[in-house]
């Protein structure tokens, strides 16, 4: 197997990051690409949470990853073996967030002509990456049962962005006080159209619910 | 009791952060107060923690705290009524960290006369604190086990700048893939010079071991 690449992104010139992101966002929907944003706290659990989606998904879309961290290559080393899809690996350079020309480096180093869904796995923290138009498709959020359930009040616009909040480890939802009710509500006080999607991703149950939620997503944009 | 205060933290003016926080610092020093600079990810335990921490030590040294959130007050009023120390709430408008000149804000709004030791609960993100000097004493973090035994590797500036590391959530260690002696493994990669203090803050075990060697780290600060 090819070594992953690792794309050292440099930070952006752009001064209007909502205006780049939207020309980026038509680009891509001419193409016929969708991206994925995909953002969460550190440790949630977004590379395994992908790599089951992944393998669900990869014979009914075609699929390429971008892995965004501060440093280390483990995430997108992890993605290719267990999916065998592309992926690359985007060093931020100590960057807390992705924006849209930061988007535009990893894009330009992948092979975008014979994709469907583009991931971004964005840098693990619920503040900046919410502040800033990545030109995505669609964003989603992994929240994680160890977290706690108050989050949705703590990182109110990370959820307000969010069309879809996967709540993650839930086998080990007996060990921690984690109401998912409650939860849920927090979730609408912030969004109410957010889907929110219960799994695990250790075990597998309930990926199969986002893997359909997400090819749904991607047919329709793709129609719209 | 009376309702907890909450501060609207304003924007830094100040262009050199670093010389604000060595001012802040050496201030401080002549009040003979210690400041704690404490970060995690969001959830990983901090509140629980200051409180097992706090009730051990109130009755050795005159504590007060300051919770930074970037909404709610949830934090500050915990605190206040598990303690019954001095607390405020610091809202940060949306910022992912507190840099010298926020923590001053704070602080002017605190009883300085009669501290020993203030307690700064940093904005929960294992990015953007780690690049700003608060004028802090001491930095520490939380680690939790549900994150993973990796995160050095992918967040290496928060825990290069850190004296101390405290490994929380050990109850729960049986049902994840923890190694805590890789994890000790990687912060030594990071910095050779960290305490790796693991504990529950939920059942309680391990929390003496810290708030000793935060008692130890007020006492030689204050005779340096």
């Amino acid at each position: 197997m090819d070594p992953v690449r690792v794309i050292e992104i440099k930070k952006s010139v752009f001064e209007d990051n909502d205006k780049d992101a939207a020309a980026l966002r038509n680009e891509l929907r001419h193409k016929g690409i969708f991206l994925l944003n995909l953002m969460s706290s550190p440790g949630s659990g977004k590379t395994t949470t992908l790599i089951r989606t992944i393998n669900l998904l990869k014979d009914k879309l075609r699929i390429a990853v971008m892995e965004a961290d501060i440093d280390s290559d483990v995430d997108a080393v992890k993605i290719k073996e267990a999916t065998g899809i592309p992926s690359i690996q985007l060093h931020t350079g100590g960057m807390c967030h992705l924006d849209a020309e930061m988007t535009r480096q990893g894009l330009d180093n992948m092979p975008m002509d014979d994709v469907d869904l583009v991931i971004l796995e964005n840098v693990g923290n619920l503040v900046c990456p919410a502040e800033f138009d990545t030109g995505s498709s669609c964003n989603a959020m992994i929240l994680s049962v160890p977290e706690g359930h108050d989050k949705p009040l703590k990182y109110p616009l990370m959820f307000s962005i969010c069309d879809v909040v996967v709540v993650n480890k839930m086998d080990v939802q007996p060990y921690f006080d984690f109401d998912l009710d409650k939860c849920k509500e927090y979730i609408r006080m912030r969004n109410p159209k957010a889907q929110v999607i219960p799994i695990s991703a250790k075990t597998g149950e309930g990926v199969e619910a986002f893997a359909s939620w997400l090819l749904e997503a991607v047919k329709n944009w793709k129609q719209r």
